[in-house]
């Protein structure tokens, strides 16, 4: 195993910008903060992290982040590290001690953020990746072209079983491809997993014999190992196509416990992302933590949606989207398909399409097809409409004056 | 199920608080950005989230995060909100989606940080809680009252079993209580699991029988669920007396399927934690996180040091500490042991005791004790001394001098 383990980060430090870079080095491999025996150079040699880049970019005045050294000004710089895979091998877990460990908290830092991680094929040979993908995705949904127009259950949480059920007949009818639980709703007291699974799929199969379409739903089945697997056991004997899991609910070994073990494409959900990347000169950075999610089999990626409800700008969710399609390897890609949601109507299709270059994603939508004005079947039409313009070059402006529900949206939602 | 769970958050905000803490509440629970049909006023009573308290405590004049709505001012207040335990039942992992889902990038905070969560007592029942805890701790080390004085291996990385073993040979003839593989240190191929196991347990083994002391080594099996377990049950065939888990690399799920299985004191290492909490005003505060995985089983959890090499302040580790040692419930308490640790010598012991007030605890020190100037054994008497001293109420100043290790490390590190 001679290959390298490589992670880069954004940092913010008022030391020697070299000298900082070689305190994370040291202090996530053989370094010691008192010089200890045993701390030969063979020993570095073969086991120190290594300063591979460095490239200041700016200063600022002031520390993003306190309780740390303090210096009249504080330097900002794109580092690359390197690890020897003899380590720790191609494990997941600890490559996140090794990378994202005691790191962010270091004196020498005002400032740290993980951007990027490049791992040895080895890492490829150790895990699934996405069983499903794109392509699984569109042939379990029948959606050959064109992103699945998709939705989420709402309210999130409070109703039962049969009320979901209603509710996915409903969505059923109107023409769509995909339904996903609530994050807040996976198996609580009100709202059984089982019974729920149970009266969705009755309604969804149903539909599928009259109709020959299967609608997607995913199934929110977040919760310890053995809950999971079961749950997806009685998934797969319903019938059902997708098992939705919260990864930062669940976290990395519990995640990996179940996908080993699925069959069904795995839609992850961020919840939780907030905490971990918000804080500019904190945390991660999209591109490397969803990679080590599609590592270890998430076939749906959430990235948030254009002029979305939450804090995110646009810039960041199209770079989160086409992270996901980025290949981590040219013969093992591990690409996932991103979810785009939140705040989402027809009106942001044409810029989406635009800008991430292809449709092979989900579109989710929830007031944007609930609340068209003309009701969930027009809503659900406008949306698929919207990427039909959009693939065709045509504008959604034009292509609404031949299409009402088009028309209706860009009325109610522009 | 009747009772509700709590949590306790700091916000911050440049609309009117009252408004942003029910956004809050609507998001985590039934609510919706568009009204939708059924979100009946008995689904909200059923299922919503209600702000059971909220003081504003002060003002800023600049958004601590971006990307937020924009004010005059943003105000900080201190808000309390519950869910019903209909929507989740007792499950951490949709605890975790519930308390700390899509909140902390909603566009109305510039801030958000959770800060404690109250669970109703259902939770006590579905998790085990620490098994061994203080006093099981303290049967399988033999360490009868003060502190555990422990030791990291280091370099963290590098040396093979061999050395490993020697080096613990050596530490545990130097008198230490607690020796702990680094966590950057677990199953990598220069020093595998098993055979770090086999040669490090072969020495303390002998040294117990000739001494009667079991130094207790926490080795680090951080890795997916099955290894975890296969590691574990190697440890206890070998005699070893605890496990150690990176936290942050496994999560909740993993963690739960490895301590539902596990029948030795499970060392909980918290590295990552300054991604989640080193932004002032976002992300989690220790007693909301920490009490999450005592519920999950947690025995010895990190709570960095006094004067540490790291960012956080003593006041921090102090309120981490007191908050490991705060019963969850008075029938159910969860206690932990606080694992002191980070640049530590004999010096922070007399403030660590005054501070916490208690011995209960783990106190760890790497060149504190491998480079006392009379070596390790006069390192780790130093430390022993110092708590004695402490103990006692006699400053170390005082009983350095008729205790010539405590006196060489006062001289050599104060």
């Amino acid at each position: 195993m001679s290959e390298r383990i490589e992670a880069d980060y954004l940092i913010e430090t008022p030391v020697e910008p070299e000298r900082a870079a070689e305190a994370m080095a040291g202090e996530q491999s053989s370094g010691t903060f008192v010089p200890v025996p045993g701390e030969t150079p063979e020993l570095r040699e073969r086991s120190a992290a290594r300063v591979e880049a460095l490239e200041v970019i700016g200063e600022v005045a002031e520390p993003s982040l306190g309780g740390g050294a303090v210096g009249e000004r504080y330097r900002r710089a794109k580092v690359t590290l390197s690890w020897p895979m003899g380590n720790i091998g191609p494990s997941i877990p600890n490559l996140v001690a090794t990378v994202a460990g005691n790191l962010f908290e270091l004196r020498q830092f005002s400032g740290l953020r993980l951007c990027d991680i490049r791992l040895p094929r080895a890492f490829g040979e150790a895990y699934p990746g996405p069983r499903f993908g794109i392509e699984g995705t569109r042939r379990l949904s029948g959606v050959d072209e064109g992103p699945l127009i998709g939705t989420i259950v709402k309210p999130s949480v409070g109703f039962g079983p049969e009320e979901t059920a209603a509710l996915a007949g409903e969505l059923a009818r109107a023409g769509i491809d995909f339904i996903k639980d609530d994050e807040l709703q996976s198996d609580g007291p009100n709202c059984p997993f089982d019974d729920r699974a149970r009266a969705v799929m009755r309604v969804l199969n149903d539909h599928a014999e009259k109709t020959g379409k299967k609608v997607m739903f995913a199934f929110n089945l977040t919760g310890e190992v053995d809950e999971m697997r079961r749950r997806h056991d009685l998934l797969l004997e319903l019938g059902a196509t997708c098992a939705m899991v919260s990864l930062n609910s669940v976290g990395f070994a519990g995640f990996l416990a179940f996908s080993r073990h699925s069959e069904l494409p795995i839609h992850a959900h961020r919840c939780g992302w907030g905490y971990l990347s918000r804080a500019e000169m904190l945390g991660w950075d999209y591109t490397a933590w969803s990679k080590l999610w599609r590592l270890a089999g998430a076939d749906h990626m959430h990235v948030n949606g254009l002029r979305n409800k939450f804090s995110e700008g646009d810039a960041s969710v199209v770079a989160s989207a086409l992270s996901v399609g980025t290949p981590l390897w040219d013969d093992k890609p591990c690409v996932a398909m991103p979810v785009f949601s939140s705040g989402q109507t027809a009106v942001q299709a044409a810029e989406t399409f635009r800008r991430v270059g292809h449709a092979d994603c989900i579109h989710a939508a929830g007031g944007g097809i609930m609340a068209h004005p003309d009701g969930p079947e027009a809503g659900v039409a406008s949306l698929r409409e919207a990427w039909e313009a959009a693939r065709s070059g045509v504008a959604a402006e034009d292509y609404a004056a031949s299409h009402p529900a088009l028309k209706g949206a860009l009325e109610a939602f522009g």
